[in-house]
């Protein structure tokens, strides 16, 4: 059968989601975690994500899937890898799936939210949770720019070189940039996004709201094409991976929100 | 002359605001801080604080005071001593105050947040950054029950046994709850706390928000001034001291919103 876990977790001390020889991965925690719990030495469970996510990025709700033979309830998997795993790392959920659900090729949308503390001195508190510019940033400036990016395009100036990905092109369906005291919380939501797209994109709309690039600047690089002229890649601290759409059909559990941000 | 400063630190990692002979307090490295920047060394700094913290809490603001012969700039007060701390301790701010003031005394009220995670599993993200309690709690009860301790009062029922204040009464102005999602966001406004005593309040809140103790039970635990009746002490995880209040003829920076929360 085929089971889809929501997982939690604090990219904080992992290399990123994907499995690493050396372990490092937040996938080899999860499937140490699964094996350590089903305690079959002939079955060995491996896990495929909704989105990959880079070293010290977070997931609010990464989705996976797995195929096993063996029978446990829903409740067991969630209670039974817990007690396995770091204590950064948590099974929110665990759902028998069809088996045509997929939790890469099924997911319909991702949804990612970057937090940007926009204050003189760096974050104590949430310090490697958020990214930070000291300099205040003007937020509508940031808004018309982002505004450029709905739609689908060819996002080739906000991708990494090494994106693997078929092609450039991509829906954006939603932006929002909204401000709480010196903190900026940034939501993205497209069909799907490329290698370093969203740290590409925030450290452009930061040069936009810093006046260091005009929202027509953002505008030409992005229609540009060429990713050599665009801001630098913003740091993966603020980063979150938060939802992952799917259809209702699915009738996956909905998304709790979790984190007051 | 007399120098206050705005701190921002996260408690894990650290014994509690206060000095040790280990040196694990806070108020070690900042004090180490604050003498390395000034790097006198006929002139050793020491700080006073608004209000101690215990081992695990947060400061989204703690306020001190020093005094100095020796002038500096303030903005070189927070750049200089922030090169010398820990990433998770941040001086906010410096500014130089009348020698009248005094962090501990001039304080008029303490406000404390308390974060409560209330979902069957327990947080990754913010592990260590939020409490967290298993059964759904219900609010309006708690609420209810909170309402009882407006005002002044004696709050014995909720002091620990090595609580050295000289009197257990004190002045609660405010207190809310809300709930953000599967978070509770608690805040206490007050003229003093005695030790423990958040932390025993929330313990004695989600004892009557998961059916435990009535409200009316809460109540006469309250009035009684037993502690042993009173539920445990809660957890550290999730209590930040959130700002103080001082006369506004000491015109010190106004507590800005670094949390999105």
């Amino acid at each position: 059968m085929r089971i889809a876990l929501g997982i939690e977790y604090n990219g904080t001390g992992f290399c990123g989601w994907q499995s690493q020889p050396s372990g490092c991965g937040v996938q080899d925690h999860v499937e140490a975690a699964l094996n350590a719990f089903l305690a079959v030495p002939d079955e060995v469970l491996s896990v495929i994500c909704a989105g990959r996510t880079d070293t010290g990025v977070h997931a609010a709700l990464q989705v996976v899937h797995f195929d096993c033979s063996i029978e446990r309830d829903e409740i067991a998997w969630v209670r039974g890898v817990n007690a396995h795993l770091p204590s950064s790392i948590r099974v929110l959920w665990a759902k028998k799936v069809d088996p045509a659900f997929h939790a890469r090729f099924s997911a319909i949308s991702r949804s990612y939210r970057y937090l940007l503390l926009n204050d003189a001195v760096d974050a104590a508190i949430l310090r490697g949770q958020v990214g930070w510019f000291h300099v205040p940033l003007a937020i509508e400036p940031m808004r018309a720019a982002a505004s450029a990016l709905l739609g689908e395009h060819d996002f080739s100036a906000f991708r990494a070189a090494e994106c693997q990905a078929k092609s450039p092109v991509k829906t954006m369906h939603e932006i929002t940039i909204e401000r709480s005291g010196q903190m900026l919380i940034m939501t993205f939501r497209a069909n799907a996004f490329l290698h370093h797209m969203i740290r590409n994109i925030v450290g452009g709309l930061v040069y936009v709201g810093s006046g260091r690039h005009s929202v027509d600047a953002f505008r030409q690089i992005f229609e540009g094409l060429d990713r050599s002229k665009a801001a630098p890649t913003f740091s993966p601290d603020g980063l979150y991976l938060a939802d992952i759409e799917y259809d209702a059909s699915y009738a996956l559990p909905s998304a709790r929100s979790r984190l007051p941000f």
